[in-house]
């Protein structure tokens, strides 16, 4: 499966949250970095991309309870009728697509009466009509809050969910995240380890019990 | 009452609405029509604008069940925090803020079953959280679906509610409506008449219909 992550980020140098997926993207031999400026773009080089990828992962920061401009002014210009969609079948039926939505305020600010007074579910609902409008298969958003704020541990967990986010059929599946975690282990993936786990014995024995514990979820 | 009217459209030469709305605009001289290209924004001239309206109306048609990429640079450029809004009042507090929306599908694509499987008031429900963001009072959206598929008659509503919303204190209040009917009525406003009426006295006996019908109306 190849993924595109499609990233707007207006200031992405300065992004530790983009820097720190830059990163782990780059483990996964499958997975393109495409990172749009908000430039006039190349239409026939994006849409070979488009037609290439399995997945497309929609990647940004929220900008004003939205997407910055930059992924605005890549879905206008590419994604456009007779495309992705059109009286018949556009270039994108069949693939999946994934959010990858990070955010600075405290999660609380979203909840039903919180100071924003909208919901994350409210605010990517647009993607959810794109993804039907285009014959996408919408995953559920990987939402990341306050990056800058997560413990070792946390990052550690993002790194993981993130790896599978790009690369599993259904990254929400405990099934499929079972089997992720066992062929990691099987292959005694010192790269992965070394770089997630930081090679410590007591980091695999975790990884072993949460193995145990979504087996166990499955047989519930 | 001063209007800035900011207006996000990829290809405005060519649309037919906005031809429409900007003429219309014309009348207003307490409106000012401030088109947004995507380019570099020279914020100081951005804010000093900002700053002298009283009222702001983004106004664009529907492009992905959002706005155009041009309104979300304006936005993530000009209304920036410790700007309009930070920990103490922005600049735009106790201001209004309008919505002009046009779109080319019929208004039932997004009932509840129809084919979008959004509504139109959940595709907008952000630019609530971004007025409460800012202080700001949200007046109810002027949408405008299909404009090419409208009649002359519908045309000349239109023109008197988008007139309306670029100067009435609450453009959707009935009383405040038939104010500024009979103003026009006392004025004998040739241009006004010529314009939107075609000059026609049965045309303003509609007018006048209208009135009644809308003090009528109040007293129920």
């Amino acid at each position: 499966m190849h993924t595109l992550i499609a990233v707007a980020h207006p200031h992405i140098a300065r992004s530790n949250t983009q820097s720190f997926l830059k990163e782990t993207a780059a483990l996964e031999p499958t997975a393109t970095w495409h990172e749009l400026d908000g430039a006039t773009l190349n239409l026939a080089a994006e849409r070979k991309q488009l037609l290439a990828s399995d997945r497309i992962v929609l990647q940004f920061p929220l900008y004003w309870y939205s997407a910055p401009a930059a992924l605005w002014n890549w879905l206008d210009q590419v994604w456009v009728k007779n495309v992705v969609y059109g009286p018949d079948d556009g270039l994108l039926q069949g693939k999946s697509l994934g959010l990858v939505v990070s955010y600075s305020e405290p999660p609380r600010d979203y909840d039903l009466g919180g100071k924003v007074g909208l919901s994350m579910q409210e605010i990517l609902r647009p993607f959810a009509a794109i993804a039907k409008r285009c014959g996408l298969q919408l995953l559920s958003p990987l939402l990341i809050p306050q990056f800058d704020r997560m413990t070792e541990q946390e990052r550690a967990q993002l790194l993981v969910a993130y790896r599978q986010y790009l690369t599993l059929a259904d990254p929400s599946s405990q099934r499929e995240q079972a089997a992720w975690f066992e062929q990691q282990l099987r292959q005694n993936d010192a790269e992965l380890l070394a770089d997630t786990l930081a090679d410590q014995q007591d980091k695999l024995l975790d990884l072993r019990a949460t193995v145990s514990q979504l087996r166990a979820g499955e047989e519930e």
